[in-house]
């Protein structure tokens, strides 16, 4: 009996050629399963299938993660505004540990022997495959022949040639990965330090002109709503924002960053939704949440996106950190007003019930009733009191 | 004999009052003190002396602290990437502890009996004063008269005015406070949460369309040259960068932050200066420090913002702070090319020697001879062993 | 008619004066509370009740919130590991929070117009006392008759013994505060720096010789059995293993801290039980969470004990916190094997089925197969690469 | 020309092997090369020199780095009061760094072609020694044969019988690694969860009843007195300090860690000077630093040792760490008094002239004119705020 694999597969040229020399010169029978968080459309998605059983595999499935990707990963990635080096929302990577989940689940379910993926040896996505099949799945071995053979593009090809398989595997100038949380782009500027990426490098171009006010809704730190439209299913309201923003060619920046196998890495992106999503949460936060709630906020955030970024999202203390981030919410309800103009957005307000600022109890700046000069005197009297016996101790020991 | 007090005097209305006041009610000679950290020019400074002089004062000082500000103040800002809420370069608030300290200092060199500062019972400032004086000089009492009186206005100008003292002491529709680090912007929008300042509510205006590159050099972290020219005197620096990039009128935004005494505050503000160095100083970092040396600098860089921001300059572990931040710099040496557009500016990419990323090691994302396949593997193996161990817990718990 | 005042009420010198005072001298309805956290028998209360209606109280009532005490506080220390400067487990500190919330609550109820406490102007107590207040009852005024009044003890007791009460007030040479969560103890020792207490000064003394083993188990955190007899009642079985434990005098430590209002303040205290419970927590836990949970509950630990320390438990942060601590703890379930002797005790081990040491995978320090050489190798070759680089880059620019 | 290898040599049984092996097997040079951190005496330096010399060494050297161990280990590891789940002092492990760094630098020197060592597969010096080799010297392989082969003891013995050398490799109970900065005991209890070390499993037995006073008097952080004589060479005064402590058994506990390699690993300890000179200088610590201080000095302290342990010490980030740690004792100057006792020890007290506590500003629990009835109020009144206005959010939304 043939042994059985499950392929981790996207249609691209890498993983068509896995399938191919899976089954043909390994003797598998090959299972490729694609794990969808949002970045392929039903039409793409057929187009995989069909794809997938011309190169031989013995089953083809698609599974649709897109909600879990929400649920156990973007929600948080919201509450803890979540931008690693100020800056990039983890816009790809995150989505990996999350295929990677479903694609060993899926190979522990029809009891496959291996599960394969089609990552290089030059990058992060090896490591979240493989630490993640290897936590959730110790048994199983896991097989990733572009990472062994270091083979070449046009060896690819042309094996696949070679064994009557033609596609359209057009070498771009930059490679474009698409998801729901943004899309990175990869060229020649990006493995130097010394340049941005061009204009056209992005595929979102700016369409419109003058600007725009997009309200968006969060109720508990979830979107609730986009411009007074309500949303039930989160992923079609993220898609909404990206669909507004994205015409003022918003959300575009390059990350240079460490990657997980330390060394450091650029990455552009352009991730308008995620940007702005993130961004008038932080500032809802300001208005709703107090300073020291903020604080831990921006420790435990930080920490979170740096764990899923480095693939490292089963480790137990990212369900401690989550159930931090969802208590903080508690008070995260209202809506954000924003300004979009090209290539930039303004964070006008705030209106929420929640708001710590609209009280009666006293404006910054405004005399008020709340407390009286000589409340501020105390107050700051025994705040100083640490730095001036320091500064006492200080000034007795200099004169010895 | 009469009493001595140092009065902080900026000129304004209201410490011009306390002049009179301390000097005709009180009956003190008053010694008015200026400490400039960079907001005054030579000829306002003359305009606020002879204005002293006029109002009754016994003798006035201008205190230039332009370059103690810089070397003890926005140094260890810029290492820091302080940016409160990840906007605001505390942009006034941080030149009041050093006036502050300007003004102790002289109270004790002249061995005066009281010093005194202008500041109201509403906001932050009058905490930095208190605390500042509290800390450096316990014995001499501290003088408050338009915090203690409520004063309003009106009767501050009509007891000018009946007094013989006449000037245009205009109320304008916003205030503004201008300084080296940043200009901060009160009016009616900054006092509710809903609305963003108009354009004209901002100093400087947008002057320059199109696009104009900025290269600012850092030598261990502190600006060494922009445009290839060198500045051995950084405040100079820092108005030639203002100079170049306020044109595009970037480095505006509001921030919603907790103030000293613990209720919110908005402030608007514009710092085209500050935030491009800022910005591309941490991008200069992305290139040159490890990810462990930018968690730990992004964590006491915060702390040191928060505390500089609420009074604490003094507490001894800012000094301690101030070492970790210097140590941190010691390979931050580089340009970092930046394109300023209206409104908005773009972190091209960074020139350095020290740059980790521009090694003969390896490039990400690219087939490299600096680790095998092999070594993934077995790095990735014993990465897993924590979570690894814990999930086959999980696992054998369950099954009981 | 008469306006009615809360007093929280112990017993003591100063707030039986209180009782009087205010009934006497201000004429109003004195309603006495006793908020007892445990520190307090059904004989202390009786004696209490009955002397509070003997010195004027219309009435008297005791709150009994010990089982709230440690649902909302004791819980968490233990889950945080709480022990400020690593020894003081926040003894009587703690309860302070829960009594005035106790007190306070009542207040509200009876629909009083004033609260009131017993407080001096020395100490952490009345910030406890006034900030519980503030928060939860803006409107309601507070009461501090020996605060405002700056009495002695001799001034207290005469002006009971001219309105015609008489107790045994006794001045001790220690004050002994004693709780469920530990006795604090002040004395001369206490007031200067380089001295410890001597034996005599605490309450429990040395009452076993030889050795004892104690096995505490903790189901999620909370202990759930002492010496395998199980306790549904948390207090009963906190109670149980200091009668145990507090005979070897163990638990006893001096802590030098810093109080809320910024001095330095030394305590004594014996809390033979919080430590025992605390330490073999902790060392549960080294056996149950992987690193990054014990690192980040150190943080938070911390961070939740010094803000129940200086009166922040109604802070929302706090609430995040125990959300966290909470969720930590679902693996935290085992015995601890102690050895108790005179003076000291030693954490013997561990039995639990959560136990990520006691794994089929691979015992530290022996070969196993979970790994092979030349994963470890792999492994350490890529961990290096961040130095590596930083030194290479060292290297190549000192040539120069 | 035979090519060379350093060998990192003990003198025990694995490394032994190695020389042999290395020079017979491989038909290598042997530099044999042992870094003396101070656990070996003169004679026992003699004596392993001796044997490298019968095992075929070409050439024999020891480096005495006990001197930098000091300034560049320990001297941090007491700043950062480092002790690892709040009890081990990194006793050995912290060792093996400097001891790589020593053999690294050596064999750079005379040009080696390899460099080896006698690690086995399984626990954490592997990886010390590996990941210091590679950062410091990318060109040069690194051999290591009890590793690669996973020899047994029987092996290892037999072969050099064979050879023609044999020794009194005698198979001990418990395998002891003694160094300057604490001894570590593995064995059959550290294999497992339940127990604890016997008594004879500690090198250091109980030699002296009834108590003793130890005075340890430092100066900005180091140790510069014992019992009032004055130490210029810090390892003669630890050294001093073992010496008194030792006797009465204290400094004894055991550890469950987490390894480099990411299982749980459990290690027995005695450690007199190490428990009693960090305890005592955090105890002066209490006495001379801020909260603030102590508080941002755990946070890098407790990484800076995690790192350490974790054979990051040459990741820059600790440089910086050291410069923090460095500032922070510019007042950590004073006298601690210790009891010693029996297998515990108290922490008497402490003199100091920067002692905090000790100034006429005011004592806690004490009357005093630093502040009044009102500072405190007003302070608790502001510091009340934040908590205050999101209760009466809650309230107003609650109400709805």
């Amino acid at each position: 009996m043939k042994r059985k694999v499950v392929l981790a597969y996207s249609g691209g040229l890498d993983t068509s050629f896995c399938v191919m020399y899976l089954s043909q010169e390994l003797g598998y029978e090959v299972y490729t399963a694609l794990a969808n968080t949002g970045g392929f459309t039903e039409e793409d998605l057929k187009k995989v299938e069909k794809r997938a059983y011309k190169l031989g595999a013995k089953k083809h499935v698609n599974l649709d993660i897109t909600k879990e990707f929400y649920e156990k990963g973007i929600k948080y990635m919201i509450f803890g505004n979540v931008l690693r080096g100020a800056t990039y929302p983890i816009s790809v990577s995150s989505e990996r540990i999350f295929q990677a989940i479903a694609i060993i689940n899926y190979t522990k379910k029809i009891k496959a022997d291996y599960v394969a993926h089609g990552s290089t040896g030059a990058g992060n996505d090896q490591v979240r495959f493989d630490l993640t099949f290897d936590v959730l799945a110790q048994g199983i071995n896991i097989i990733t022949p572009i990472r062994d053979m270091v083979l070449t593009r046009e060896y690819e090809i042309n094996y696949l040639k070679q064994h009557g398989f033609e596609a359209d595997f057009i070498k771009m100038e930059y490679s474009i990965n698409q998801g729901l949380w943004g899309t990175s782009i990869g060229g020649k500027e990006t493995l130097r330090s010394e340049q941005t990426l061009p204009e056209n490098a992005y595929p979102s171009q700016l369409q419109k002109q003058g600007e725009e006010i997009l309200k968006i809704s969060y109720e508990h730190g979830e979107i609730s709503a986009a411009n007074g439209k309500e949303y039930q299913d989160k992923v079609k309201a993220i898609q909404e924002i990206e669909c507004i923003a994205s015409r003022y060619a918003i959300g575009r920046d390059m990350h240079v960053g460490d990657t997980i196998i330390g060394i450091k890495g650029r990455v552009g992106f352009e991730a308008a939704a995620p940007l702005v999503i993130i961004n008038a949460h932080r500032m809802l936060e300001k208005h709703t949440l107090t300073k020291w709630q903020q604080y831990w906020k921006d420790q435990l955030g930080n920490w979170y996106g740096m764990f899923l970024h480095e693939a490292q999202y089963l480790e137990p203390v990212m369900r401690d950190i989550e159930s931090f981030l969802q208590s903080s919410q508690r008070n995260v309800t209202g809506t954000v007003i924003i300004r979009l103009r090209p290539y930039q957005y303004t964070l006008i307000g705030v209106e929420s019930d929640f708001d710590l600022m609209k009280t009666n109890f006293g404006k910054y700046g405004e005399i008020n009733k709340a407390w009286t000069p000589d409340d501020i005197k105390g107050f700051t009297k025994i705040m100083a009191i640490p730095s001036k016996i320091y500064h006492m101790i200080q000034e007795k020991n200099r004169k010895k």
